[in-house]
């Protein structure tokens, strides 16, 4: 399959490098919103221009958008369907929603496919619960982040007075994750399932105590939460911090039997040296699925699960059969 | 959906619970081979003779065939494939693709859908280890069952002379799956993935030393295993080994990045209190699949790879977008 790459941030990059490892897929180019020549790029790719894309129709067989979801993919999705199939990792999960029925209407008018919020969560982690769910229709579900990089609440401690870089990790409490192994199904408030760690290189001569205060009383991202705050050296973050790992699980217990005498657990659980790399896999593994499907005579906008997994695999239904299932 | 039950085994018995405890489902009958007065079931259930089913062609929507996989299925799911939808747990991982071909025949014929090899392995494990290799298609996947009984192995003890009854239990190796989850994607023999626990109940006066030896050096059983033989009480066998546990483990390891440069861990994991149960949820679920592919007017054999998640789903594709993905 042929693919292209709208943006070249951090996903954009990882799947570059997927695309690059995959056996069944070839990149035409990466379109950037920038000045194509202002955009590092490995050598032997094409940088285009992202208003040349009306030219590529015929030539790109998934486009996948990686923008972000707050203000990029809203507008950009539904108006890449109208030409395009499409991949995007759209994943502010209240907003989903109202965003494929946006980008169904475009890719129905249009005839593609469009496959949305796809990576890990929203993504495999929403495979987890709908699996989970279905085979057990009373159970319950727990999802717990981490440990990992969140870029946003690393980003809204670098907007405080005084701070030159910050790296926010989200950790799941393991008291937590235990009692919902142990089939407990606790009723857990947000601070009992999370905790956040924050690693903070702050301008010389800065107040730390009110940096600190700032962070750990701002609404939304940290005031429900048990917060750590350290201060280290540039040198340090750029050290030990430069990464961006996440992952976590998604764990249920439900019960069968004819008064739910026996009781199951379903766990599933990511441990990511790369947050972006390995969300660009998924969205690459989608791409293979769009490509599929649409040479089937599918369009409209779809989700993860809405796809069968066989769809995702370069393997053929017989190998697969044979040797996975 | 009506649903129909042939064959009131454990896996049967999991069925009709499963399907009395769901919302969309109605129980139509169970079917038997044996005489129905002779079969024990729940009060206000009906049971047929299974020389019955032609007259039930319009009435059943999915019909769930509990049987063994050894000599049951292989007939079973054909003959009946001829006239309905139906779903199987055809488990005999080798014999998957002749056991396909023959209920595909069958069902291509008849127009109806036969879902195959549904359970959790094959099943939720076979999904498992499709998605982590459909996005990190060069990772290397494990599969590590138990701590549960193994049927197969329990009744391979009961056989020999001077037994009266036994429970095996497959193990897996602690430190195995360890190495797994850090990522040295260790090399493992049969011995280094699983112990035999045996719980055996000899006849008075036996030999307990040859029972033992037999037992260990059973081949293909137990003589590739570090197997551990306890004597105990036909009391003791029935006060602390009566349930049916099982579960496992599927875990992956794989790497992404333009040389490899980020690891990353996949793993699915099931403890399950009531292995039949638990295997006949998932049944249910993929006849909830099969009812709804049917009237789409889809036909033919398929596995769990080939249905999309949200079918299984009891809930509507707008409810899952907004509360699960």
């Amino acid at each position: 399959m042929n693919i292209a790459i709208y943006g070249y941030g951090n996903l954009g990059k990882g799947v570059y490098a997927a695309a690059k490892n995959a056996k069944d897929a070839s990149i035409v180019g990466i379109f950037t919103r920038r000045s194509p020549e202002s955009v590092k790029v490995p050598e032997g790719v094409a940088v285009y221009s992202a208003n040349d894309l009306p030219a590529f129709r015929d030539k790109i067989d998934v486009l996948l958008v990686c923008g972000g979801s707050a203000t990029d993919l809203p507008v950009l999705t539904p108006a890449l369907a109208e030409d395009f199939n499409v991949v995007d990792s759209f994943d502010t999960h209240a907003k989903i929603p109202e965003h494929f029925d946006n980008v169904n209407k475009a890719a129905v008018k249009s005839g593609h496919i469009a496959l949305i919020s796809a990576g890990w969560d929203p993504g495999l982690f929403s495979l987890a619960r709908v699996y989970a769910s279905a085979v057990l229709p009373d159970c319950k579900d727990y999802t717990f982040w981490g440990r990992g990089i969140s870029q946003g609440h690393s980003d809204a401690i670098r907007r405080i007075e005084g701070v030159l870089d910050a790296r926010q990790y989200t950790v799941p409490i393991e008291e937590a994750m235990q009692a919902v192994k142990e089939g407990k199904e606790p009723t857990l408030s947000t601070r009992e399932k999370h905790k956040r760690e924050c690693y903070v290189v702050a301008e010389e001569g800065a107040d730390l105590d009110r940096i600190e205060k700032e962070i750990k009383t701002m609404p939304n991202y940290f005031a429900d939460y048990d917060t750590t705050v350290t201060f280290i050296s540039a040198e340090e973050l750029k050290k030990n911090h430069a990464g961006m790992p996440h992952g976590g699980s998604v764990l249920c217990t439900g019960k069968t039997g004819l008064n739910g005498e026996n009781q199951h657990f379903i766990g599933y659980t990511l441990a990511l040296d790369s947050n972006p790399e390995f969300t660009a896999s998924v969205l690459l593994a989608y791409a293979r699925a769009v490509n599929k499907m649409y040479k089937r005579g599918i369009t409209g906008a779809k989700t993860v699960l809405d796809i069968a997994p066989s769809d995702l695999s370069p393997l053929s239904e017989e190998e697969l059969r044979a040797h996975y299932l």
